[in-house]
């Protein structure tokens, strides 16, 4: 894949028995692998977050299972459970989990779970792209390029898509905070050289107020049945901004994150992550920003109702709203 | 002061024909003077952000006026000049200047205008207070306390002084990047134990969203005849969502912060600030967040359309319009 169009690059491999993680806390200053031989070396990477973002959690786990050692039911069991818990929110974890740990090659299902999410991805990301148009100055949060999803990426997969196609975009880079994976999203434009800026989370509202930016776009970690959806902390500002100044908010996330299992957005369970990553920057130094005795509080996602989405893109196509995102989620299990 | 209700402690101290400024980049971690003893050292500390926040700006600009050794009309005139271009968005700075570079004795020209503002931000921060309930969870961004105005604060004195009524309030504080002026709200906050929780930016709108915040109060640099107000960078979002969520959003300024001068909020020249600011983090290691060659966007300021405020908190009182305001802005010059 790493000469392919529209990958250039895997955040992930599995050989030799082992899995290679990208390790996405080093970058974009370092380039280092981390070396995951057994399950629970991988819970830790996906806990500590050397691989973030739905979809390459999902490919990550599906790997951890196929490095399980357990020779009976309730030993998988227990090593699904463990995966599972490493990152409650994304739902795509335990599907992959689910996928893996009930198959009787588990690392030809971890295999095939890998292939299938490389395929909607590169879907995704061509269906995104027919929504940005020449000239579009694009807006997006917290990183859903190949980091994210293992190749591709899916708001990001289209925003790059776009500019293979040789639309003359611009992209404002929201930084992400508390870990910024605005920097990861910059890495990945600066390897294309896609022209971008990096603004705080507190800016985009008024670059949208001010005219200068077209449409946003963002990924999912989970969706439920009437279309509120959980993503990183800060997409519902920009969602509820989008609205009031009348600019398209898109989500973009393989059918897989849709989980009409649950009605909606109140049933997500969200998951609040150490508060020390809010009171210092840890990718850049353990030192404090906050004086002795402070508290904060860290919420990793927010939920997004339905009514602030201008469409949902999948591997299907663009749906206009949940009820045509249904129709096609019928379709594939059925 | 010191030891006076409500103050506490003051930003800026003129004695011996010396200026100190209570240097706000060592804060929190350190409380550092830096000593200014010509109008050239004034407004480079002024530029260089050592004192912040609208008020405190005009009083320090003031006393940078009463070290001007020039005896002639032209030279006055530069040195208010110099002044007035260290930072072009805070109108009380340019209130302040002429003030004091039109008088006969400048010094005490100078002590006048901190005299006033002192007085102005005690009952300001009396006036807010009224709008704090017991048992508010009350949102503020930025720092608006004395660091802000010399003593007592506008939003954070209204919140400090509904602290001191024995009200039991809980503080969401915005971090408030680039610069992270939460960090100087949380320690004015720790000095006095009031309860507080440090939030990205990125977060206030999922609290409101999940009802924890009852109001939200916040400072102006400048509001425009028709109620349109620039502040601190991400002031507008937070206006935006509180009205989404039907959750109170108030601007607390001296009458002086109003320009009926400017006709609306695109008429107030909003200042770009180095983009080293957002591509690191300053306070805590000169090391950048992004990958070398990525850029960034630093405008300082948003303006806010009068459309969000629920009200205006002036020395004056609580004003439920800008038409309401501009009575007591008009009898003030008269």
């Amino acid at each position: 894949m790493r000469a392919g169009t529209n990958a250039g690059a895997n955040a992930l491999e599995f050989r030799d028995g082992k899995l290679l993680i990208l390790d996405q806390r080093a970058l974009p200053h370092k380039l280092k692998w981390v070396r995951c031989e057994t399950v629970r070396y991988v819970a830790d990477a996906i806990r500590a977050m050397a691989v973030r973002g739905a979809p390459a959690i999902g490919i990550a786990a599906a790997y951890g299972m196929a490095l399980s050692k357990s020779k009976t039911g309730s030993g998988i069991k227990n090593d699904a459970e463990l995966l599972k818990a490493a990152r409650p929110t994304a739902v795509d974890l335990a599907h992959a989990v689910d996928h893996v740990s009930g198959a009787k090659n588990m690392p030809l299902a971890a295999h095939e779970w890998d292939g299938m999410i490389r395929e909607k991805c590169r879907k995704i990301s061509e269906n995104g792209a027919k929504l940005i148009g020449d000239g579009a100055k694009v807006h997006t949060h917290c990183n859903t390029g190949f980091l994210a999803t293992g190749y591709y990426g899916s708001a990001l997969g289209a925003i790059k898509e776009a500019w293979r196609q040789g639309k003359k975009i611009f992209v404002y880079v929201d930084e992400t905070r508390p870990r910024f994976q605005g920097a990861l999203t910059s890495w990945e434009l600066l390897r294309e050289g896609v022209p971008h800026g990096i603004i705080t989370d507190s800016m985009a509202g008024s670059f949208m107020a001010c005219g200068k930016i077209s449409l946003s776009m963002a990924g999912a970690d989970r969706i439920a049945a009437n279309g509120d959806f959980a993503n990183k902390i800060g997409t519902y500002p920009v969602a509820v901004l989008a609205k009031e100044n009348k600019i398209p908010f898109y989500v973009l996330a393989p059918i897989s994150t849709f989980d009409f299992g649950i009605k909606g957005g109140n049933e997500i369970k969200i998951e609040y992550r150490d508060e020390r990553e809010v009171l210092g920057v840890l990718s850049v130094s353990g030192k404090r920003i906050y004086p002795k005795g402070a508290r904060a509080l860290n919420p990793s996602f927010d939920v997004t109702p339905e009514k602030y989405v201008s469409a949902y893109v999948t591997e299907f196509g663009i749906h206009k709203n949940i009820a045509e995102v249904k129709k096609f989620w019928k379709n594939t299990k059925g």
